[in-house]
């Protein structure tokens, strides 16, 4: 039997999940495709995923891949996946790819993105997919903080407790805040990695920046400090989507 | 005791729900508010609507009154309200008003929008607030069912069975079909009134236009007919939200 390396693209909503990564006890998106795909190829499968997401926490385009000797082709194996998974988890590309293709480790960036309501009534049609802050926030000093971010820094600040025990410096190649009439503030950051809960941790910060409670300043000094009881509360999960990850 | 009667705007997210209407057995978006003002006025309160929506059916601008004999002021039952109920329920706005204001008998008009994804591929994060329509519809002639459905006609042919028997003619004041690059389609109708499931039995049979399966002409035959099973079938619920009220 010829054994096929299988990248797939997925969409979930993370909202009912704890988290992408397989666990006893608790109902995660890597099992509930896992199960889909030992359907499908009757024989036992592990996915490995770009890097693993919180509970709570959604991907628009999470990469994962598994290998096969299963002879089904790429098309069937998508319509397949999707007529099995529940409506919040979607297959959106099914691609064989080279035998020493692995979704992580082959990873060069990943691309999230942070999505808060900043006005006063919240919005219930999206209150799974957005952080609902009442007070307002200064748009223009949570921007001039994305200078301090971008660059190689040790993010130790913005780490949370529990992490393996690994570098904490990472590459942000690219963030930005952008908001709208609506009150819709995007945060966008691209890295080489991120650690345990990195972003979540930034936004939580920079929205004291945003309320006046932090100066500009004083988060670049944050950032320096390496110690993460310096840094503002974690921003809640669901207001984070993976976006998109590189190779 | 001086008797107020209070009318509230309220948005809820029906997809939890079995509708508006109190029932046994199920839980309903009527009983849940009449709970929480039962909590806040120590008393019994009955709340009239602008109208009954169905189960999964949404509401951003719903219009509904009460009586009562609590002296608590508009804002602090606003607030009150809302931390007293569910995230997927939200009381916009609470006003007093005249003593014989009905939020059924007292409206002009009430508008209906209902929201239909045409594209490929489902959207995860608004299942609950579109219908999915995979295969292409053709915009400009389902845009042209508008204006037959525009006027004072007898509606009979998109009245479910099960209505109580009252007169079936209503008069459509506005009606317009908007579709946009991603594939949302947007169908507005603005009515004196609407029979049971009229707005999703309309839709379900312009789909069918759209798809080329049934004329514009025979659309007009349909209407004419007044027979519920010339029409198409009824659209799903999560796709219609009660937009408006007019008094």
């Amino acid at each position: 039997m010829k054994t096929r390396n299988i990248r797939l693209t997925v969409a979930y909503d993370g909202t009912q999940y704890h988290g992408w990564q397989r666990q006893k006890n608790a109902l995660t998106i890597q099992e509930i495709i896992e199960n889909a795909l030992e359907t499908i190829t009757d024989s036992k499968t592990t996915l490995f995923a770009s890097g693993r997401t919180d509970a709570g926490v959604h991907a628009q385009n999470q990469v994962c891949n598994f290998r096969t000797e299963s002879p089904i082709p790429e098309d069937p194996l998508l319509k397949g996946l999707n007529s099995l998974l529940p409506s919040d988890i979607l297959i959106k590309n099914v691609c064989v790819v080279s035998a020493g293709f692995h979704s992580r480790y082959a990873a060069k960036s990943k691309i999230y993105e942070y999505r808060i309501l900043n006005r006063a009534s919240p919005d219930i049609f999206r209150r799974h997919y957005l952080w609902h802050v009442r007070a307002p926030l200064n748009f223009s000093v949570m921007a001039d903080c994305t200078h301090i971010l971008r660059g190689t820094h040790d993010f130790s600040s913005f780490r949370s407790s529990g992490s393996e025990n690994r570098n904490p410096v990472r590459t942000i190649l690219k963030c930005r805040v952008d908001n709208n009439d609506a009150g819709l503030f995007r945060l966008t950051f691209e890295a080489d990695g991120f650690l345990r809960h990195m972003v979540r941790n930034i936004v939580g910060t920079l929205v004291e920046v945003g309320f006046g409670r932090i100066s500009v300043k004083r988060f670049a000094e944050i950032l320096e400090s390496r110690d993460r009881r310096e840094a503002g509360k974690k921003a809640p999960a669901q207001g984070l989507f993976l976006m998109q990850v590189k190779y």
